[in-house]
Order: structure tokens, then sequence, then C-alpha cells
């Protein structure tokens, strides 16, 4: 970093402190190698569905406007069906006027509902281990991230006893991923009955961030959303990401279903910061949420085959890894029973030696640290590529 | 806003002062409106050119990984043309791969950057008249925006010798548009210079916002960026946009050409906020400047009849404004003549009596007030509607 500017104020002390998530890092470091075997990224190696693709080409030709910005909160129609399918999912019924804003994805919908809960030192609970850029973000925002954490001896699910103690004047919110990152653990309705009561109590924000929740695998326990809780839902923000479940990354799309006081809010942030999501994605995402999701069963097909095949490679790797199979996402997270000095170091080392990129399992919080995460959203091929050279390696 | 939580430190302090910008307000007041001749909104009427986006359908057949992320700093090949650009526009030599970015616009770089470089309490300097977004988003993220009053009897050129005044320990960056908003005035390269090495002596990111440099009219005034001078290479954060002379407003995309100090630190804040910008739209900045611009001609030609009819429109209402031929971007900032409260009830009044809709000068700063900012990217017809029915009502 050359040429930083004398003047010490130049760049302000949170993003000094901040590193590029590990994920990134690993994505970059690999990049620069030829020949990785990479389970680091959690991005599933399906393209868009076709339809999708279609549609858009196809309104690329008719649509004068396409080109043009929305107003902040999303085009109408796909703030309607981002209503239906709210309705549909959980029952809820919502207005798609004052409730409903399109997002630019999660983590740009997050970085909005931040500006608009945190004053500087407020206070954000998250799971230990939990999504890596969900502690950047909130320090970026000039919060503090305060882990909560998991019980790994019970499957990693929460410790709903533990979280009162938590909470001080200045806690403004919980973020939540169910399935989780990067455990792949289901939570269970009980445990989520029981948090949301406890945000009501403690008049808490809320956040559910949900990338995964189309993707449950192994069991027969349906997944519960505590936004069809009525209760509260003027203190919930389910935050819904095309990303992972119409294979849409790259297009940078989501929608907030929040309480109308909070829409208010949230539009002068994501007008002043963002404009408008792209139009081009949320035509995408008006096709997306008004044909059927047909590719939905082959996607969660492709995926609990590679959970199996991960698991059993995982099975015949000896004395390497334990595990806690996960129920959904696309992660399993186990706990590194080689000797390390650390899981960074263990990453590193594994990368040079043997080409292959894991995430450290101390990129997601303090109670990560001795693990790795492996995601299994890639080709079986690279999976077994992966394992392959792990064997070798740790056989040498 | 209903059922605000009781708890007051629900939403943060900054964000409850804050309002939607005017320009949305009243963006929004004139959709509940049938039949209103707008001038209020800086949107050009044309569509995205017809080559990008045949080769953006072209790619979602062809191209299977057009739905995916790509790193944060966006496509190797897109950063290879930004380069290339600023090359060909101003001379300078910069490396795609540590000063380059691509951004999901300005207002999203701009985001970046305030968060980069401002701690609570810092101060930025921006035009007074200015766009009034950018004092909403200094102030979002916890610094002053410190007004530089233009001087309007010099067709609001700067006041240069009034700079050194408004600095303090607290000042980190100036923040400038050329051609202006909303004053549509060419700043002289004799200024800009001037600026230029009063940034440099006081050590201050100098941020330039460019939405407009394509088009200027009726001057042969070459433009001039302050971003070719190489002794403040170090310390000028360019921000482009494809909004305006791609016609790509809605499709969120631009580029930074930024020193690498400040690229380094804007990595993490981009890479947490915004993961990427949407990858369909960085395809269409790689056909946008890898192509000739041959839309641009018609661009300026049609803005520059459009500019001549608004001002011989201006000519011919009598009695009413007063203003300052404007030699860049769209935008015509008359003085009010007619007797009014303020330009914010002048413009409700014209909406909701003559179904005219024009911003008001104080959403864009104090020396602002008395004004109304005319938008004149729109098609002739709606220049004609709103200034037949101004001079009806003008009449009655």
């Amino acid at each position: 970093m050359s040429n930083q500017p004398e003047w010490q104020g130049m760049t302000a002390s949170q993003v000094v402190a901040a590193e590029v998530s590990a994920i990134k890092q690993m994505a970059i470091r690999a990049a620069g190698r030829d020949n990785v075997a990479s389970l680091a990224w959690g991005l599933p190696s399906f393209p868009t569905p076709e339809p999708i693709r279609s549609a858009v080409a196809e309104q690329l030709r008719s649509d004068p406007d396409i080109g043009k910005y929305t107003l902040p909160d999303g085009l109408p129609a796909l703030r309607q069906l981002a209503a239906r399918r709210h309705r549909q999912e959980i029952g809820m019924r919502v207005d798609p006027d004052r409730q409903v804003m399109i997002t630019a994805g999660n983590m740009q919908a997050l970085s909005t509902l931040l500006h608009v809960v945190l004053d500087p030192g407020d206070e954000v609970i998250l799971t230990d281990p939990g999504f890596a850029s969900h502690y950047q973000q909130i320090a970026l925002h000039l919060g503090k991230p305060v882990p909560w954490r998991l019980l790994e001896e019970k499957g990693w699910q929460m410790d709903i006893d533990a979280l009162p103690g938590l909470v001080t004047q200045r806690t403004k919110a919980i973020i939540l991923v169910n399935p989780a990152n990067p455990t792949g653990t289901l939570h269970r309705e009980e445990e989520l009955v029981a948090l949301a009561d406890l945000a009501r109590q403690l008049r808490l924000l809320l956040i559910l961030d949900d990338p995964y929740s189309a993707f449950v695998y192994g069991t027969d326990t349906r997944i519960y959303n505590p936004a069809a809780d009525p209760r509260i839902a003027d203190q919930v923000a389910y935050c819904f990401t095309f990303s992972k479940c119409f294979a849409m990354s790259g297009w940078r799309l989501g929608y907030m279903i929040i309480p109308a006081w909070l829409k208010a809010q949230a539009m002068k942030v994501h007008d002043a910061n963002m404009i408008c999501a792209p139009r081009i994605s949320q035509i995408a995402g008006i096709t997306a949420l008004s044909h059927p999701s047909h590719h939905l069963a082959d996607f969660r097909d492709a995926l609990s085959r590679r959970r199996d095949l991960i698991l059993s490679r995982l099975d015949r790797l000896p004395g390497s890894f334990t595990y806690t199979a996960p129920q959904g996402a696309y992660y399993v997270f186990p706990k590194i029973l080689r000797r390390h000095t650390d899981s960074r170091a263990f990453c590193m080392e594994l990368l040079d030696r043997a080409g292959v990129s894991l995430t450290p399992g101390s990129a997601f919080g303090r109670a990560g640290e001795g693990h790795v995460r492996m995601a299994y959203c890639v080709d079986e091929s690279v999976i077994n590529d992966a394992f392959d050279r792990m064997e070798q390696y740790f056989r040498d």
C-alpha cells in the first residue's frame, strides 16, 4: 500500500482496522495460482436459469426504458411479487408500497439497515461462528459486533439462555442466517420462537438474512421463519436474496420485507447510497418470481448429492477432521484434528502445498478457530479433486 | 410513519434528521398525479444504445457465468478498458489492478469513499449550490458537509479565495461536479488548477464526481479534468458513471480511478457492502467502452437543441425568471423573480396549480434558495408543455 498520505486522518480508523474478508483473501490468493481445487467460495456452479436469461434478453429488445432508473424502492410489479411470495412462503400479508423494498442484494440491504439503526458504539448481536462479512460490516458502520457463541456440542444450535446476558442499553439488533453459514445448521423452531420472544421483550430489531432457506436436506424438520410471527411484525427485517436460490449472485438483487416505520427511514439511505437496484436485475427478478421455480428441485438434488459426497469423503479421510452433518445451505464446518498452529496457517499451508483452498474457521469468529469451512456448492469433480489431494497430502 | 418503536434509540440520529431528496420527493409527488409536465428529474429520455443492449442479450445466451459474482473490484477486461479511456481522455496512465475499481454507479462509489475517509465529525467541502444527495450522503456517513458558496454574480464560478477559510483540522475531502449540477456551470481550467493546488497543499482528497463531462455546449472552452495533474495523482478520486453519457442510469455502473493506497482501503468497504457491481452491467460496460460512442454526438445534439429551446422559452416568459446560460450538463438554474415565500412553496404551488414539476433551489444548499432547477434532458414536447402551462399560469 504505497504512498498512503502522511496526514494520519486521511483514512477512517474503522476502515484501517478492517480486513478484506478471509473468504476473498483466499479467493484472490487462489486466483493467483494455477490448478487449485477450491472449496473456499460459496458460489454455486449453476448458471442463472435459462427462462430468466431469455426473458431479460427479450426485454432488452422490446423495452425502451430498460436502461433507466427506477424509484428507490424498485419496480411496483416486483414489490407486488415479493409480497405475494412472502404470503405464500410464510402466510404473512404485507403492503408492497409501505413494507417492501427492492435491494441490490442482502449485503447492500444490511448496509442500509445498519446505517438506519446504528449510532457510533451501538451493538449488534450475531452468532459465533457467523458470516464473516457481517462482522466487518457492523464495524465499518461504527457499531460493535457482539458474538453470541453457538453450541458446537449440540450441533451448533443457539444458546438461548446466554442471549439476555449479551444485551446492553446499546444493543440495537440481532442478525441471524438460517440455515447458517458457516456451519450449515438448521436452527430449530422452538429456539427461533424463543429468540423472537426475546427480541420482542428487549425491543431489538431482528434481522433475518436469508440466502439459503431453499436448501435444506436430510431432515424432515420444516424450516421455520420468525418473520411469520405477527407479534414481532413491527421489529423484524426479512432480507431475501436471489443470489443463491435463483443462481443470480452477479445480478445483485434482493428484497426486504420491513415494517413501514423502517422503510420510511431506509428509503433515505438507499436513495442516497444506491439510488435503486439495477433495473435489468429487477426485470430478471420479475421473471424469477412470476414463473414456477422448476430449477429449484434440480439445484437441491445436486447440492444434496454433493453433500452426501463430501460427507463420505470426510468420513474416509482418517484422523483429519470431525464434523456435525449440516442440514442446510451448502457448507460443512469440520473441526481440524491434525496438529496445526491456527486455522489460517492450516489453510495457507494446504493451499501452498496441496493446492486446496478452504476458508479458515477463524474468519467466522473466535468460536470458529480450529475449524475450516468447506463449500460443497461446486461440481463433484472439484470436491473429489480436493479430497484426493488432501488424502495424498495428509498421507505424505 | 406508524408504529415507530418506542425505544428512542432504534433509529440512528443522523437518519432521523435526513430527508429523502427533494428531487425524489417531487418525483414521487408528481408520480401521484396525472398529466404533469416534469422538468424535475435529471434523467435523459434516451434509451441505452442498441449495440450495448444487443451485446448483452447475446451474452445472456452464450456466457454460462453471466449470473455470477465478479471479484470485488470488477472484471479485469472492464478495468483495463477504464484505464484505457482515462489515458485517452486525459493522458494519465493508471494500473488497472491497483488503481481501478468498478462500482455500482457514482453514488455507491461516493458512499464507499466516504466510508473510507470519514470518522464521525469529519468535514467535507462541497459547492453551494451543489448536488443535494451529496449533502445527505455526507451527513448519513456522520460527516459534516461544509458549503462553499459559488459566485452567482460570476455565473456560478468557484470562489477560490474563500476556500482556505473553510478548511479545518477535520476537513478530509472536497467533492466537485463539473459541469455542475444544478447550475450547468462549466468550471474554468484556471480555477480548477488553483483548486488542485490547494487540495495538494492542504492534503485533502479531491473527489471528482463525473456524470456530465460528455455534455458541454455553446462554448469553445475545453473541459479540464484536475485528475490530469500528476502532482495530485495521490490524492484525487475520479468517479465516472455510465448513467448519463451511455444512457445507462438503471444499470448502476461506474468506475473509480483512485490511488493504490485508497483502493486497498475501498476494497474492504465495497466487498462488505456491495460485494461487486452487477456483472451483467459490467458486460454492458465492456461493450460501451470497447466500441466507438457514435450515440454521443446524437445525445449532445439533442441536448443542445433542448438547451436552446428552454433558454428561448425562458426569455419569452416575462418577469418570471432570470438566469445564467448553462454551458454543460442539462440543467438551468434560474432565479425566481415572481413574489414567493420560498422556492419549495413556489414549486409545490406550480405543481398543484399548473401541473409543472420543477426542483426547488433550496434542495441544493442555502445559496440555491430563491431559484429553481429545470432539467432539460426530457423531450422537447415536455419542455414546451411545461412552458405553455407556466405562461398560462403566470398570466392568470
